[in-house]
Order: C-alpha cells, then sequence, then structure tokens
C-alpha cells in the first residue's frame, strides 16, 4: 500500500482470554493496537459497545478501521474492511469534490456543484454582511445543505454507502471554512481582520453534521489569516513550490487572483480582487470547463474561419477561461480587434445590435453565442488586473519574472490554459512556455492528497505558519502598472518580461 | 478556593487583537490560557461558536468554565461563572444522586430513588440473563430513564438549571457501569468473566446521553474486574485504607457483601452473596433509612417494654438495616429468642398466626410492623454469611481480627449501625469498638470526593490497578464457618476474636 489515507484498516489478533488473562475487552484491543505502534488508541463509546460481540464473533480477529487525532489515534469501527474518502473544495461560488477508495487508493469520481450560497450573493463580502445583518443561519444552513447534497450525490452515483465514507477534508477561504464549522465571520472584513480561528480541525463527522460515518475523521485545512485561506493552504501544498529550492510562482485564479511566490525558506501570498471574475463574471457566453463548453479557439488568419474545440464534443453551450483566453489571443492576432480591445472594421462576423458591437462565435438552430466589446474590454481589465497584481507583487519581493523557474497555474483557468496565448495577450508574464505548469483545481488537490497521506497534515501546519500575507491593493505601483496592462499586451511590452 | 472541582471558573484577559497582532480569536485564548497554566486546551465547536462574539461583548475578558480530558483540558462554556455537579452511584437496588455547587464546594441536596432495573429482576444476574434474550435495550433504556428522572428532580428541587450542571462523577458495579455506558454485559458472568472495558471513562455529557450540560466533564469510576466495580473502587478512595500504614478493613454492605482489606502496599478484595440481604430483602418490615425508618430499638430487660427511634420521628413505617440489628440483638439480650434465633416462649408480643410466631414490634391505627421467626432466620442467615466471609477473608490473608486497628463500616448499614449490637449478634469481630468506623453510602461519598478533587482521578487508578480480588463463594472453610455464624453470637465464639 503505497499510501497512508486517514482513514485506514488494520486487523489485529488478540490472545483470547483465558482465567490467567481476564483483562477487559477494551484494554485488550488497547494492548494490541500498542503492540502495533497505535499509542493512545481512543475507542468511541459507538464502537466499544459492539466490541465484545465483534471480537467473539471473528474470535478475537478484529477488522479495525483506525484515524488519526491530536494526539494519536481513534478507532471509527470494527467488522468493517472498506472504507471511503472525500475531498472537499468549498469554493465561493462552486464546491467540488472528490470520492476516494481509502483501502486501493483509487480515485472513483468527482462531483460539483454551485455553492447555494451565491444566492445570497455572489460576492462574499455581500454574504458576511447579511450574516451581520442575522442571516448567518440561513448562510450556514444553504452551504450545509448543498455539502450534503453533493456527498449524497456522489455516493449514489458510485454505489457507495455514506456510512462507508470514513475521512473528509475540506479546503476552503477563510470565510468559507468559518461558514462550514458555524463560526462567527463578522470580524473578518473588519480591521484588524481577526477571524475566529486558523488553526486546522481534525474532528469527527458528527460534530460537523457532515452525512457520512459519524465517526469519520474530518480535517479542515488551517487558513493562515483572514486572506489566505485553507483553499491556498491546500493549493501550495498541491503545487508542492513550499519544498522548491528557488523561487516558485503559483497563480490560482478563481473569483479573486491569489499569487504566491515561496521556496523551501519562504512563502509569500498576496491576493486582491481580479475585477469581474475571469470565468463566469466576464461575459454572458462564459461558463465553467465542463462538458458541452468551448476550451480551444483557432481563427483562420486568412479566411477567418472559426474552429473550436468543445468538451465532450457536440453543441457548445458557452466558453470556458482557457477558451475565453484563446478567443481573444486569436482575435488580436488575426487583427480583429485592436491593442485597445476594440472592433477594427465590421462585417463579416462582428455584428451590431443597439449600438453595441459583437463577435459572433458559434451560430446554430439554439441560439447564437457572442462576445460584446463591451465584454471584451471586462475581459481585459480582469487580464489588466491579474498581470498588473503578479508584477507589483513580484517586484515587490525584489525578483523579476526573468528568476523564476516554475510558474503553477491553478484555479478553473489552469485547467486548459494554453500558455502561448496568456503570453500573447499579456496575461502571463513572457518567459519560456515550459516554465508553465498547468495545476487545474489546486485546493481540491491538496484535500485529496492529505486523505491519502495523512502525514502531509503535518506539512499543512509548517506551510500555514511560514505564509506571510501582502496586502496589495493599495499598492501606488499596481495603480500604475493595471493602466499599461490593459492594453494587448501592453503599453510597454518590456514589463512583460519582468 | 479548598477544592479543585472537575469543573471549574477561570476568568482570562486576553491583549485586544490590533494591526500588529491579528492572531485569531481562538488562538488567543489558547494562549491566554496556556501563560495561565492550562495547556492543551480543546475548545468545543459549539463554544468556538460563540467565543468571538463573547470576546468582544466582554472586551476581551473571558469567563471560562475549564475541566479536564484525558490529555489536558476542555473550555466546557463561556460567559458563564455558575457551574453545578452531581455526584451519582448507580447501585443494583438504588440510585442516589448528590448535587454540589462547584464553585463554594458546597453541597446543596441529595436524592435517590429504586433502580428501575429491579422490575426485570431484584438480583443482577437475572438482568443479564435478560439481556441475553435480547431485553439489554430495555434495560439500559429504563436505568437512563430512572437516573434522567433523578437528575431533573435534584436540579427541580434546588432550582439549579440543568444546563449548569458541568460536572458528573458516576461509581456502580461493573455490570451497572457496563449498562449505564451502554456496554455488553453478556461476558461479564461466564467464564473467564471478562468486561466490555475495567478503565475509567472521562467523557462529555453528550456521548452518554446524560440530561445536563452536553459538554459537561463526565467521570465514570474504573472497574477493576468482573466483581470488582467502580463503586468499590470508589469506596476505598472514600474510606482512605489506601492510605494507610497498617491494613484495615472496608466493609460494604449492600446487595452483596464486599470487603477489603488493604493499605498503602496491597488492597485485597473479596465478595460474595449475602445471602437474602440484610436491608430490605430480610424482612417484609425491611425499608431503607429514610423518614418514618425505625433506626434504634431497646427493649426493658425487665418490663419487655419497647423504645424506638424513628427517623425524623412520626409514626414508623418500617425498619432500617441498623434498626434490624439493634431489634435481633436486644430479642437475644432480652431473653425472648435463643441462640438459634427461635422464639423461647410465648404471649406478650409474641403471636401467633396460621402456625407462624412472630414478634410485634408496633401497633398503630394504621397496622402491626412484626418479624417472623422465619424472617430471623433469615436475617441470621445473612449475618452468618457475612461474618464467616469476613472471617475466612482475614484468615486466608494470614491476618486475624486482633491485628486490624480500623473497620470501616459502608453500605446502607453503614449509616447507623451500633457496633456493640452488631458484635452481640456475632455479624462484627468482637475487636474494641472505637476501631469500628461508620462511612454511610461510601460509594457516592468518593464520587462527590472526585466531583470536588479532579486530582484524587489518578488515585483512583492507583486504587483500581493496585486492587487483587479474591474469589471466596467456593472456599472450603468458608462452608464451615457458616454452620456456626447462624448461631447468636457464633457456636465457637473464640472465632468472633479472630
Amino acid at each position: 500500500m503505497n499510501h497512508s489515507p486517514l482513514a485506514f484498516p488494520v486487523t489485529v489478533a488478540l490472545p483470547p482470554p483465558s482465567s490467567s488473562d481476564k483483562t477487559a475487552d477494551a484494554d485488550r484491543l488497547a494492548d494490541a493496537l500498542r503492540d502495533r505502534g497505535f499509542g493512545n488508541v481512543e475507542l468511541p463509546l459507538g464502537v466499544l459497545r459492539r466490541l465484545s460481540g465483534e471480537l467473539r464473533r471473528s474470535g478475537f480477529t478484529a477488522d479495525l478501521l483506525i484515524g488519526p487525532t491530536a494526539e494519536g489515534y481513534r478507532v471509527l469501527d470494527i467488522g468493517k474492511k472498506a472504507a471511503f474518502g472525500i475531498a472537499l473544495d468549498i469554493g465561493s461560488t462552486n464546491v467540488e469534490c472528490v470520492l476516494f477508495d481509502l483501502v486501493t487508493g483509487e480515485k472513483i469520481g468527482e462531483a460539483g456543484a454551485e455553492n447555494p450560497q451565491v444566492r445570497f450573493g455572489y460576492d462574499v463580502l455581500t454574504r458576511v454582511q447579511r450574516s451581520m445583518m442575522g442571516e448567518f443561519g440561513p448562510l450556514t444552513d444553504s452551504l450545509a445543505e448543498g455539502l450534503h447534497g453533493l456527498i449524497a450525490l456522489i455516493c449514489e452515483d458510485h454505489g457507495v454507502a455514506s456510512d462507508d465514507v470514513y475521512a473528509v477534508t475540506v479546503a476552503g477561504n477563510t470565510i468559507m471554512s468559518h461558514f462550514f464549522l458555524g463560526l462567527d465571520v463578522n470580524n473578518i472584513p473588519l480591521s484588524p481582520y481577526v477571524p475566529a480561528a486558523n488553526k486546522s480541525f481534525l474532528m469527527t463527522a458528527g460534530e460537523t453534521g457532515l452525512p457520512v460515518n459519524r465517526n469519520a475523521v474530518v480535517y479542515v485545512f488551517p487558513n493562515s489569516g483572514s486572506y489566505v485561506g485553507g483553499d491556498i493552504v491546500s493549493g501550495i501544498l498541491y503545487s508542492g513550490i513550499y519544498r522548491e529550492d528557488e523561487p516558485a510562482l503559483f497563480i490560482d485564479v478563481g473569483t479573486n487572483v491569489e499569487v504566491t511566490l515561496g521556496c523551501r525558506d519562504w512563502i509569500m501570498v498576496g491576493a486582491g480582487a481580479a475585477g469581474p471574475a475571469l470565468e463566469g463574471g466576464v461575459a454572458t457566453i462564459g461558463k465553467k470547463a465542463e462538458a458541452g463548453t468551448i476550451s480551444r479557439v483557432r481563427i483562420d488568419r486568412m479566411s477567418g474561419a472559426v474552429a473550436l474545440e468543445v468538451i465532450e464534443g457536440g453543441e457548445p453551450g458557452g466558453i470556458c477561461g482557457s477558451g475565453l483566453i484563446d478567443l481573444v489571443s486569436e482575435l488580436f492576432s488575426s487583427g480583429i480587434i485592436d491593442q485597445s480591445g476594440k472592433f477594427t472594421g465590421d462585417g463579416g462576423r462582428i455584428i451590431e445590435r443597439d449600438g453595441v458591437k459583437s463577435y459572433r462565435l458559434y451560430q446554430s438552430a439554439k441560439g447564437e453565442l457572442s462576445l460584446s466589446e463591451h465584454e471584451i474590454k471586462n475581459f481585459l481589465l480582469s487580464k489588466a488586473a491579474m498581470f498588473s497584481f503578479l508584477y507589483v507583487f513580484v517586484k515587490s519581493i525584489g525578483l523579476s519574472f526573468g528568476d523564476i523557474r516554475k510558474v503553477y497555474v491553478a484555479g478553473a483557468l489552469g485547467c486548459g490554459i494554453d500558455p502561448e496565448k496568456a503570453v500573447t495577450i499579456g496575461m502571463l508574464p513572457d518567459i519560456p512556455r515550459e516554465r508553465f505548469i498547468p495545476l487545474g483545481n489546486s485546493s481540491i488537490g491538496g484535500a485529496g492528497m492529505v486523505l491519502l497521506h495523512r502525514e502531509l497534515m503535518e506539512e499543512v501546519e509548517e506551510i500555514a505558519a511560514k505564509i506571510t500575507y501582502r496586502e496589495m491593493n493599495e499598492d501606488a505601483d499596481l495603480m500604475h502598472a493595471l493602466q499599461g496592462a490593459m492594453f494587448i499586451p501592453h503599453t510597454e511590452p518590456e514589463i512583460l518580461k519582468g
């Protein structure tokens, strides 16, 4: 077994009791476990209640499921050999989960859904305000319902009894982790920005109310502060930059842009609003990367013909972040838009309605997918925010892009981004393309790692302790950099090389 | 504060957060507690959820209630200063509880009730048999109902909110502790007599289902084995014999006779059935020591006039154990019964119905209290079982009664027993009377001690580990000793001196 999951099977053969050994069942088990290297083992009352019967049924050979506690171990169940685990990523916009077989270490499936809190406000700060106004209960309830539904769904989809789920890892930003745990969020956005808790939690599902086995181990990633949550900590774990000798970049583009620069010795995180989100928020045709979404766009320089790549094929219903980067890059390279994102001519695919010009990307019987000039502007605003943020952040640490050998790109964008195109539009720095490494959803990636390798909990603590947060939004340099970055690729292209 | 209760108030002033100290609330509290000497403090989610609000309401001065865990401490509540505690004794026949104010250490009141399991069988072994036949659920439920009712009652009687009860200590024999915790009792009476658990439990009320604050500390005394339960361990603590330099005796007469002989270096416990119980079971007029019960009897040697002492006065409704010992002793000393317990004559208070002779102790408009010759026989059988058991036990350890400087007498009998009378009838050994020390209910006494002095939990573990059990029922010596002990005081009176 090449993995060390958060919940794992252990079979112990106990010496049966005799007239010369009347050790009680619980102590007998604890002794045998100690001999196997598991000291300080907690036996929950629910398991202890079945212990005597199980031992006698099995001839004193106990099939146990065991998990870690802060102080040692806990017997999660007896008479069971199967164990499943779920990694959860609680994003402000989406919640995602991955189901694993903890015994084989195999990934069984994944599922996602919109965070039901979105109906209280797309922006997390709006949700905190509504919480302050007395809607904390409905907010936590709606998140819980969403998560419970997602867990029920993924278990059902794969024929796994939710009672056989013995471990759950949870990564989310500080506010989402607080909502998940039912902790007070009111002080997070108020100076001096103090969360109720930053530490990691290692608890039972019974305490959290998650609809899995009530003895299941639930691990919640620690936050590093109000603005650096467990999702970033988990992503840093997944990227591995904390083990690099040389500083590496880790860019997570979700609702916000979060940039981490770090190595073995130090980790610096900066975060800021990315303007309208690069995914979803920018364009009406924007969608998350799922089946039926355009992920790649190629425009023939001569004919202007458009070639699309649709995830899992079929009629496209929208375009994801990487597709949008492709599209804008191709529009620019083909001369259809200029440096400032304005259409250079009319006719062909350029249509005009109510004085608003749009580029028609796709037309079918079902309808049309088009991108307006205004939406292109919004996109450029976002890419400008992201790039200039990156630029100022790296510079503020005394480095230039050229110094950075690895750039991990995570978030919904990270799954299929074409670095060449991103560099073309000036969203990513102009460094050798092989230095870009796509990560996908790094937050759930890290959550899955801890689920399968419990010893990583220690590394997570080290990461969280090592992080320094750098507030960037009020930086004067940033305002300056932003101006030029709103053009394609930039008004001062040398800046792209750092 | 001269006590160190299981749940105790601690007020800590925290440095308020600032832009240079953004430590999360939970960590801030943990740091302040560490400075106060409370390391490794667990903060239950329910308390953590209220922490941020409470800290800001109180200007960062936290009124906490704290209790011990196996590994450190737990914050039981915040914003509270009052804390009450309950000591519980779960006897096979009766359940008793004492309510304490944990802040002042004051005893507030006590209450008791019959163990509702009695309706499944007076004898615990009958209950275990019924449990094996599928009635485990109803048996645990009935005990739980009884305990919950008792706790509700005592809280109500003294105007204490059950939610303000933050600590409960529980002492009971091995089978009662198992029923209380919902543990399998089936193997306890089957060779090789192995309980599910012997260890002590330090858990939360939420886990046990007790109707007090759900974070309350619940301590269950450890058993030393199938036949030496937490009630004996608690009684030994209460008696203090484990701190004596010289061996001392501790006799607990309840449904069974349990005898402990021990000192600082060793503790030996023997137990055996006492025949029909000395309290309740022996005579139809037998009652527990409560208001309206005869506790003392004096028969004038000349006139035969009877003087009675009734607990709290008034018309007597029965006679308690100590009263019964008085009565039999006086009947013998007055020549009304002979050595074998037979009436020596007729007339006066001796009445005969259906060929059965009885002694009329009390007559009122409400009815008559009388003791039959058959009941006297039963009583003598019990006292014979008890004495001979004591004799053989002490002898088997290589001691004689004369070697023992202190004899603690506990159990229902122990509350008011007159050693002179008990020696007269040959129930207790004929040693200087001042060596007898009455203890009352030692099991609840010890439970109350741990409730008020949590450091005693360590001594309890030492006691439980030190106990050696000596099985006496099959002893040939015992059978021999029993024959003579059925007479008053004994057929071989020199045996009374050991």
